[in-house]
């Protein structure tokens, strides 16, 4: 019989589908990628290019003095950085200025460079920069809720080749974040506990969905995981928000990072993906209910009407199933 | 400047981008469709291959007694019939047991029929099918949520191409059904007034979101559409369940509905799409603050990480000029 499984934190409901069941190995791409030189002329983001993006507001450079990473306005933002937050309303209109900060971080000067192909060291830099420029948001008065998110590939919505990740910062709190928000905070008050380190806890007695483990970080796949393969990376310590991250961490999490995406790479060739970082909204840190991690969605399956009225997901595959193929790839 | 638009029912938040803008006409579909037979053998749902499914649970004929439509229970069905509703909590392990409805509607004994190209009486039909069904589906204890909707196209999830739509009845009510409820309670509480009648009126007075009127259902596309030419259908009568749609509604709401269609299919040449019919709870009419309707969403843009980490949207079409476009539009 299907299960309809619900996320303890989310409250997301999933139906682990018994009937349209697949096994782990029948979700590996068969479309080859297509191969990608070091470099493209073409490219905004390739070194040699860097009229074609506005002016780096954050830059790493390597022992040549030659960037490494480089952090540039988004050249089509979603929202912009000149203005002030205005709320209007008239009659059913709604509306709240579009101002905030988008940047793109162009993770590497290398145009096929890949997270499971780089070096460690250089994967630690991408987070460090992740929480520098988390920082750096934080400071604008403007912002209530900073998003820093990867797209890989077509189907999850990347339209540049180029390895890199975003940092979106909006002036509002989507209502979306104030229901878990509300929903943990619920949790805490019957419990006295966290409701993710309850997750974290529960999830390491069991170990059937646990897939990589470092010294601060711990991936799994969720219980009521909503795709195949959906994953979350919860820091062991308790922590609401990603801008509390300490320099030990981010070489763990840039450790377990490179280790979970290349068990995707290795186990599922090379799927497209989104990672999220889900952190707290800046001007409420402080709260003990409040747990930052990031989620993982490899893009294999299409959603559709279900899933659009009733905002519930089917999954084909068994999220213990899953945890066990990825932790039993091996990394090259 | 961009504009973050809220929805006044569902606080669902958009970005309205005017640095990615484009116009209505940028969104046509290029990919010619694969051009369909009317009768495929290998297909499931045609004529002769009634072996291929389950046996049917509701019919219509034609004046030869041939069936017209067939509703037949879905051979890979996300929750079973047979079962009862058992909730288990065990640690963070929730569930709830995969009973309740999944049936296929084949709209046509022909392979390649669509709605846009139907004769109107042939949509009143699987209209009316649609509440045959939905009443039916109510009848069961064990069902608290009734889904009909459509996929139509390989982005919108459909995997047969054979015309058809689904009905999915679950055991549980969705905590993001229930966010929308209970905003929609609160409107009533503050107002007396139900925010969809509040919406349809406001949309019928300012005339420039309007796509389609017929004589008891209204085609606009949302001030706070989720992405390029998202419509709603409203009912004109407040109703808050699919299930109270009487004849005439039903004739006229399969007018409105393939008028519409047809302005998609037309104006943005044969775009893959997904459409819902949004209703209360089964348990739960007779609630004055809630009004059932349908969302369409055309599947032209793909979703990635900043929808992910918000569950808010980018559009990068103007709903205005959507509306204007499409109510442009001639069916031929």
């Amino acid at each position: 019989m299907p299960e309809i499984r619900q996320n303890l934190a989310t409250k997301e409901w999933v139906v682990i589908s018994t009937e349209r069941a697949k096994r782990p190995e029948d979700f590996k791409v068969e479309k080859e990628k297509k191969v990608l030189s070091e470099k493209s002329d073409k490219c905004p983001f390739c070194p040699g290019n860097e009229h074609m993006t506005p002016y780096e507001s954050f830059v790493i450079n390597d022992e040549n003095n030659k960037w490494k990473i480089r952090v540039v306005p988004n050249k089509y933002p979603a929202v912009i950085p000149e203005g002030t937050v205005q709320y209007k309303m008239e009659g059913i209109k709604r509306t709240v200025s579009g101002v905030g900060i988008a940047e793109v971080i162009i993770e590497s000067a290398i145009h096929n460079q890949i997270i499971p192909l780089m070096p460690e060291k250089d994967v630690q830099q991408i987070v460090y920069t992740y929480k520098e420029r988390y920082q750096a948001a934080e400071k604008d008065k403007r912002v209530k809720m900073i998003i820093v998110f990867k797209n890989y590939g077509e189907a999850a919505g990347a339209s540049i080749e180029h390895p890199h990740s975003q940092l979106i910062a909006i002036p509002v709190v989507p209502f979306h974040i104030r229901y878990r928000i509300e929903e943990a905070m619920r949790y805490y008050d019957e419990t006295g506990e966290c409701v993710f380190c309850k997750i974290l806890n529960e999830e390491l007695k069991s170990a059937e969905r646990i897939v990589v483990e470092t010294g601060s970080f711990v991936t799994f796949v969720p219980y009521a995981a909503l795709s195949p393969f959906h994953m979350w990376i919860l820091p062991r310590r308790h922590m609401e928000s990603f801008s509390d991250i300490n320099e030990n961490e981010i070489s763990d999490l840039a450790k377990n990072l490179k280790l979970t995406l290349s068990k995707l790479y290795y186990g599922l060739n090379n799927p497209d993906f989104n990672f999220v970082i889900r952190s707290v909204p800046v001007n409420e840190k402080g709260r003990e209910y409040y747990h930052w991690y990031i989620t993982i969605m490899p893009r294999l399956i299409k959603t559709a009407g279900f899933e659009i009225g009733t905002a519930m997901s089917i999954n084909s595959s068994f999220p213990e199933n899953d945890a066990k193929f990825l932790r039993e790839i091996k990394v090259r």
